[in-house]
């Protein structure tokens, strides 16, 4: 495998004549050496501290455009939305969720159409080299359980959220509080099995914060005795470390210093803060406000649920603001004076989410002890779009797509190869 | 052919079951009917006001899920910066120019590199849609005949610039004013043959404007005497109504107006805008002064030659500029409160790209008299990124790469296909 990306702070570490063991029984990485003049059953006799023959051993060897590197993780996304990809872009937000959202979502209510279309979604986001993603469902218990009975046969790791709404959706797509938590309930037990009744609570919680200005006046209005939006879900007990909030655009400093107190994530979502008109958030304010920030596609709001799109939309997005900046005579120092780089934006797409989703002991890296999921990239397949192998990031983050992901390892096991 | 839009003030119109006729020997379309109930041969005579038999027509017919679309006329680009695609963009405009470009341009003295290469580089456009480009060389005569006869060869419509550079770049990669005169006129002569007599002046000019505030000062310094940017391309002449300015991100009123005076066209580049922290250019404003404007990738200031890419990057663009008046409280009224939209996305890249080069009467629409420069978009190619039947021009705009163009044409004769 001659590159291996692994990371220190906001960078990558690529190393170019790697060889990687992985434990098939556990799916962890054993470990990483370079430049190894051993044989395999020797090197994995070093990582382990016990000896084994070659024939205990699988060997992959990867071609000389080919790499390795952390599975890219989508922190939101919507399941169902899906269905109305690319569409509807010229409506703002509120009317974008009234005319497609809801009328799409609550579609979901057959059960076949769940299966059959669930199974398309979550083939198109391996084949994009998603290894994990924080899915949103709908609101109904019977498709959402389908949405994770299908992530589960294909092997993809996730996070299901049952969409729970009593107010302010139209009629045919809403439910009672009572009806939610019974229904939420239900589907926390039937994902969770013999684990549900230690871990009914504390879960992960996925939402949305600040995206546009007529949403955050509208949840304002709704809680007038909340200091300010993000003040609203911390008056619900719903800023804990396992918060993940999408788009974030319109913060305050206050918001801010709450989210870093509650240790909440960020998940910025690029293209649909672009698509909606949303605005730019500055994901360089919240790394160095020391929040934790990943990248999400938000299907739909966002047009593909390609995380090199995400990334691409990441630097476009740093890169506007910071002209702006610039533009209106901000004295720029330090890092917000340079552009976000293509390695800072694959970062984000890897451990930064990995972060996000509360799982940065256990993924986002290639190194011993994580898990191995892990994408092969393959720059030279028939038509790629990247001309010529990259030297640095930059070509793959900012040329690469779907025809370059060649094979998709999630938990140490192949869930996907385009040959 | 199920679908072919066609034009009216920056809107598409779509024709779901129309039948397109082309005059193979001139190019040209005669004729465009829909639901047409008549043979071929009965609508050819109605076209042509004259008799002809079956045999002599050859018939094509699309699939349910291809529809036909004028070709992508990509306004600025440059060919030789496509060996240093994706790379070195977290450096600002100048250094970028001086670290990559004049250094990889300079290599295009060596002609055989120069042939490989634009095949290469030609063979990439062409298969991305485009069938009309600004091209730009380098500095060099022999490498400029090649990239034109290779454009020539493929079939591929276009304008190719040779690079006039006498003053501040380095001294391997530049020329004295003379030598740019007299090696301007052979490229030209050369190009043209016969027609150079009376064409050597007149030509096409392409250059740059107003990209970022550096720029703008450098330029400036170089020419006091000057009132503006645009006024030094005045001055010398070089404003007239074939001229072609890239960019136009920081425009005055005044240096709009003259722009409007001199029949100036603006190649919008918004994945280069993005990308070299340049700024965001108002398209909109240019389209209400009445400024021709069609879309650039700039290859490679933008990362990709995808004119899909460019359609969307000007829809982020837009939204984002949308979004940052709206947050600074401007009042925006009639299509100002409006994000662009996929529909003149697609009216940039082909009618108004067409206008932006000076050939809006042959171009950029299928309509009877215009020559026959069109792609053949297929949606359900496999693996294709559209997920389904476009309702819309939204979904082939935010979805669909180079996988979708199954054919293209230029001047009547197809110059590619996929299969």
């Amino acid at each position: 495998m001659p590159a291996t990306p692994t990371s220190a702070k906001y960078t990558l570490r690529i190393r170019p004549q790697a060889t990687l063991g992985v434990d098939k029984a556990t799916g962890r990485i054993i470990g990483v050496t370079d430049n190894a003049s051993q044989s395999a059953a020797e090197l994995v006799g070093s990582w382990t501290g016990a000896p084994v023959s070659e024939t205990e051993i699988e060997q992959v060897s990867l071609q000389a455009d080919q790499f390795l590197m952390p599975g890219l993780i989508d922190t939101h996304t919507h399941a169902p939305q899906f269905t109305f990809l690319g569409i509807g872009h010229d409506l703002p937000l509120m009317d974008w969720l009234n005319k497609y959202t809801f009328k799409h979502e609550s579609e979901f209510k057959d059960t076949d159409k769940a299966r059959e279309f669930y199974s398309q979604v979550i083939d198109r986001t391996v084949r994009n080299g998603v290894t994990f993603a924080a899915y949103y469902g709908t609101i109904h218990l019977e498709a959402n359980k389908i949405l994770a009975e299908t992530i589960r046969t294909k092997g993809q790791r996730a996070y299901v959220g049952k969409v729970c709404m009593d107010a302010n959706s139209p009629d045919y797509y809403s439910e009672s509080t009572e009806d939610s938590i019974e229904v939420t309930e239900d589907f926390i037990k039937h994902v969770l099995g013999d684990q549900a009744e230690h871990r009914l609570y504390g879960l992960p919680i996925q939402s949305h914060l600040c995206e546009n200005p007529s949403e955050i006046e509208f949840a304002k209005s709704c809680f007038p005795e909340c200091r300010s939006y993000a003040g609203i879900y911390d008056a619900f007990d719903l800023f804990t470390s396992r918060t993940i909030m999408a788009h974030c655009v319109h913060m305050s400093d206050e918001e801010l210093a709450l989210m870093r107190s509650r240790g909440v994530g960020v998940s910025h979502c690029p293209n649909s803060n672009f698509t909606l008109s949303s605005g730019i958030a500055d994901v360089r304010r919240f790394i160095k406000e020391g929040i934790p920030v990943g990248l999400g596609t938000d299907v739909s709001g966002g047009y593909t649920p390609s995380m090199l799109d995400a990334m691409r939309m990441a630097a476009a997005a740093n890169r506007a603001l910071t002209a702006l900046k610039r533009d209106r005579g901000d004295k720029l120092e330090g890092r917000d004076a340079v552009p976000l780089e293509a390695a800072e934006a694959v970062f984000l797409a890897t451990q930064g989410g990995a972060r996000v989703m509360g799982m940065d002991d256990e993924l986002g890296s290639l190194e011993p002890g994580k898990l191995f999921d892990a994408l092969v990239v393959d720059l030279s397949t028939p038509l790629s779009p990247v001309p010529s192998i990259a030297s640095t990031p930059a070509q793959f983050v900012f040329l690469a797509d779907d025809r370059n992901v060649a094979q998709v390892y999630v938990n140490g096991k192949q869930i996907h190869s385009s040959t």
